[in-house]
């Protein structure tokens, strides 16, 4: 099946991306340029799909980032340190966002003449993302299912919906994914700070998985400390 | 309830601007950007949200507009004369273009605070755009319920969904729409050309409604032609 991957350059999206490679027809790759602070993740997305031999482009939604507003992502507030923390991850929400991006996807993937879209929305992001739930998952092929009918059939694959990000690691190592052309660091610094949310679940997921993280990070060991916090405020 | 209206200048939208002014609260007017063939529309969209007293913003997608290829109204094709021609008017299709636009129209809506969000689709859309049918609107709906989990309600409120354009040309002429002050013309022109679909439906409509339509046209009566054409094809 011919296959558009949603890829941000990410873990979880190069992971996807080498997964559809293998088991379907990848065939193109396109990210969004939403007006983070850095592009790096994107240089990342770019060489996934030159190693796939898949097409790529980006698509400027800065217009709509810019309007989205409340988000550390897009705008000014500063990135808060740490995992698990449920007020400051909402922060880091933008709202609609997978459901604009995979919108315009489903755009792209007509144009493009594919038969389906696949996007990275894994179990590690229910419990404060309800745009990364199974149930919006299901609404949102539904809702393509009657806005192209007659036009278009393309399918909305998600393998990782139900999967941790610590299982996403283990299939990427088994794909032989190379992880240190991800990006995962909210900051925008040279290397992966290791102290924002998405740096610590990395650390984590790798250390869940038993696979050696080949990630340079600045704090290695922060992950350890929100780990134990976590732990003492949510006894199991 | 406090409505933001998807509104892009033409007959049917600034309607609907004016129906929700009237009915509910309307705070927001947003209007696309997609690299249309000129911005008169959009002037007429501003001037609807001030003189309705409602703010206004225009989303720059024209670089999504630009990937969505095969369109009449973003490429270089030539504009189809004439009504009811259903291969021609495939033309002027952008693929997925309503969910793309009310996806970042309920983005906006959080950014907002608004509890509605509504859109002129109509049943004479239905015949040939999926995009316009109930089943669509209703799955839409449904989607942003899912995407929103927590964050925010938001309704989709579609007015016109099983009303024909002559239905809205008739509840303009009651709420006062000044209908010179909207634009339909898929051409490029200072006036309208009066020969392609976007002009033969608002010509037939105004006709249909039995109200005197202020609209000047470069052919007037070419509308009666692509009428009888398509009676003689379609008899009673």
């Amino acid at each position: 099946m011919k296959t558009l991957v949603v890829c941000s350059g990410g873990l979880d999206s190069v992971t996807l991306a080498h997964k559809i490679a293998a088991e379907e027809s990848l065939t193109h790759l396109v990210s969004f340029d939403y007006g983070q602070r850095h592009k790096k993740e994107l240089e990342y997305a770019r060489r996934c799909a030159a190693r796939l031999g898949a097409t790529h482009e980006v698509i400027d939604i800065t217009d709509i980032g810019r309007r989205l507003t409340g988000s550390a992502l897009t705008h000014g507030a500063t990135v808060p340190d740490g995992h698990y923390a449920e007020e400051t991850m909402r922060l880091t929400v933008v709202p609609n966002r997978n459901a604009i991006m995979l919108a315009i996807a489903f755009g792209v993937a007509v144009a493009k003449e594919a038969q389906a879209v696949a996007a990275a929305v894994h179990g590690g992001d229910h419990f404060i993302y309800p745009d990364c739930r199974p149930p919006f998952v299901k609404a949102f092929a539904t809702m393509q299912r009657f806005a192209l009918d007659g036009f278009a059939q393309i399918a909305l694959e998600t393998p990782f919906l139900r999967r941790s990000k610590a299982d996403i690691v283990r299939e990427g190592a088994r794909l032989g994914v190379p992880f240190e052309e991800t990006w995962s660091c909210y900051k925008g610094g040279d290397r992966h700070c290791g102290r924002c949310g998405t740096c610590v679940e990395r650390r984590e997921a790798f250390h869940l998985a038993g696979v050696d993280d080949p990630t340079v990070y600045d704090d290695p060991d922060y992950w350890l400390e929100a780990r134990r916090a976590f732990l003492a405020k949510h006894p199991a």
